[in-house]
């Protein structure tokens, strides 16, 4: 059974009980944009059910429920948004308009966010940037669970990279894939269900391809696109690690001790300017990329995100969004209320 | 039967090949330190056989042999080099000085390189990169031979990515890779020995998976890592085409109009100073970095470039390098000298 709920009882059901968890206002509703956002696009992993994990993650005690994320202005190119031990949504907002104003004075700049606990997609992220006319890309580490190509051992995270391209008249064009060759996430949902898993995915403890689910969460993931996807996962792993001054996947499993919480890090954020990178010429080449997705389209294939760009054209046309009853049962008693 | 020649006749063979065909000394030297670095790391596709590639695109008509690159201060954090229709090399070169400086100063900057012909890995461009102490990443568009994930129909290039991270005691972590299936250049070499190609790889004219390298050739190429290389490979086109001004591979290829000479557009080069990003601390911060390398060579799998770094220290302590005598032959005779 489910439950539909109008934009803004998702939005408020969402504050209170993140509210009730123990965040702080600021926190609270930085985290429910993202969340929402989410519901909106029906990325279920991602939406409201992603608020039980969070007040499950707090009541752990690992992350900080109210830490004021400071701001720095670290180089000509380099924001710093010290998250503090909180989530790493609250820091993004509070260095986006510096970083926004770095890329229009130099063309290209950086947001360093550390010290943060980090489980939403990166989308809302590189979207916010393309919402102000500039290129985003944004990657982060995670926890060591996936085997560099032609290894056996988890070493780096599931290493999700995120591109948008604003576009004037249109969604801009965005993309947000993990080089894990699936999401964790994927893995355990076969595990719940007992069905093996696709060949690829993983291996076991010794190193051997296997289908089994329990097989592969105690043995390691595998990347995409072979050695492509492992060099591109170690890319982001030293990039938005040592580079900003933050954890490896591996730091980050260790940091963990085992304890299961969301993975601690930093995350890497670049913006681009093509205004000032082409001055007055942009308005000529800006429309050259339309011919781009033009080709993609017009043969039939589909940019990437257009189904969530889809899902969001339904929500906001409806008004709502749609949970199941009992996620729904499960926050509002999250909130101390009585259900409706 | 092959031919080892010293790693100076080897230089003074490409740059000797390479004047005699018409280049300018300074286009010739650019070239020869490229091709050279190529066949001392045993990359024989991108070695001293494309002396002969280049003498024959010149014959063409299309590039130009004496074009001086002309370097501007296009933004705070954009070098542009205009090639002006002359290969890319030198005005990576003339690029590479004020792009080091703007780096260092601001933590991030680019050099677009613009209006070149392109035919070299990327690999000794984000290596001179990370020879300055700095990060570095690189890309082009090349013609538009490479379907969109989903799709039937050649809108990418091969869009080679690369990326180069500095080592204090190592040669730096380099990679270097086609966000297609493949290089180009397999299916040709499939298609003269008369082999089947892997399924994967390509399309057929009617956008029907084929293994046939003819049907390949007519049709189109696919992309690593299904739709999450196509992602990149889109996102390619549009930092290193309209962003910084110059050609999708689309445009590349409609440019060209069926002459089948080398791909005239753009290339994107960014560096990233970790010492301007982190000051001191990048002493501490560094070297954490070894700790994912470690844990990947422990495991027994390899680092990318390892191979070559291998082969680049074969050369180097026998001072030779190897080429077919048929080759040998060929480039001498292109000097216009006798053979020794």
């Amino acid at each position: 059974m489910d439950r539909t709920l109008t934009l803004d009882e998702a939005w408020q059901l969402s504050v209170r009980t993140l509210r009730s968890a123990g965040f702080s206002a600021a926190h609270a509703e930085a985290i429910a944009r993202t969340i929402c956002a989410g519901q909106r696009d029906e990325c279920h992993s991602h939406g409201l059910y992603r608020l039980i994990v969070c007040a499950h993650t707090l009541r752990k005690g690992k992350v900080s429920p109210d830490a004021e994320p400071v701001v720095s202005d670290a180089a000509p190119g380099l924001v710093r948004a010290d998250a503090q031990g909180a989530y790493s949504l609250l820091a993004f907002e509070r260095g986006l308009p510096l970083l926004v104003e770095k890329a229009r004075r130099q063309g290209i700049a950086c947001l360093a966010i550390n010290h943060c606990y980090h489980f939403s997609a990166l989308w809302p992220e590189v979207e916010a940037i393309a919402a102000e006319g500039l290129v985003a890309l944004a990657m982060t580490p995670s926890h060591a669970w996936v085997a560099p190509h032609g290894g056996t051992k988890g070493v780096f995270g599931t290493n999700p990279l995120a591109f948008a391209w604003p576009r004037p008249d249109a969604h801009p064009f965005v993309f947000d894939f993990a080089t894990s060759a699936v999401a964790r996430g994927e893995i355990e949902l076969h595990r719940r269900s007992q069905k093996p898993i696709p060949e690829g995915w993983a291996v076991d403890a010794d190193g051997a391809p296997t289908t089994d689910p329990d097989a592969a969460i105690k043995g390691a993931m595998l990347t995409f696109g072979e050695h492509k996807g492992s060099a591109l996962s170690a890319m982001i792993e030293l990039m938005a690690g040592p580079l900003i001054g933050d954890f490896l996947s591996l730091e980050s499993m260790a940091y963990d001790a085992g304890a299961g919480a969301t993975p601690y890090h930093g995350e890497l954020v670049m913006a681009i300017d093509p205004a000032t990178f082409m001055g007055g010429d942009w308005n000529q080449h800006g429309p050259r990329a339309e011919a781009l997705f033009d080709a993609i389209v017009g043969q039939g294939a589909r940019l990437p995100s257009q189904r969530r760009f889809e899902a969001r054209a339904r929500s906001i046309a409806s008004g709502t969004v749609t949970i199941p009853e009992a996620l729904y049962k499960d926050l509002v008693a999250l909130t101390g209320e009585a259900a409706l």
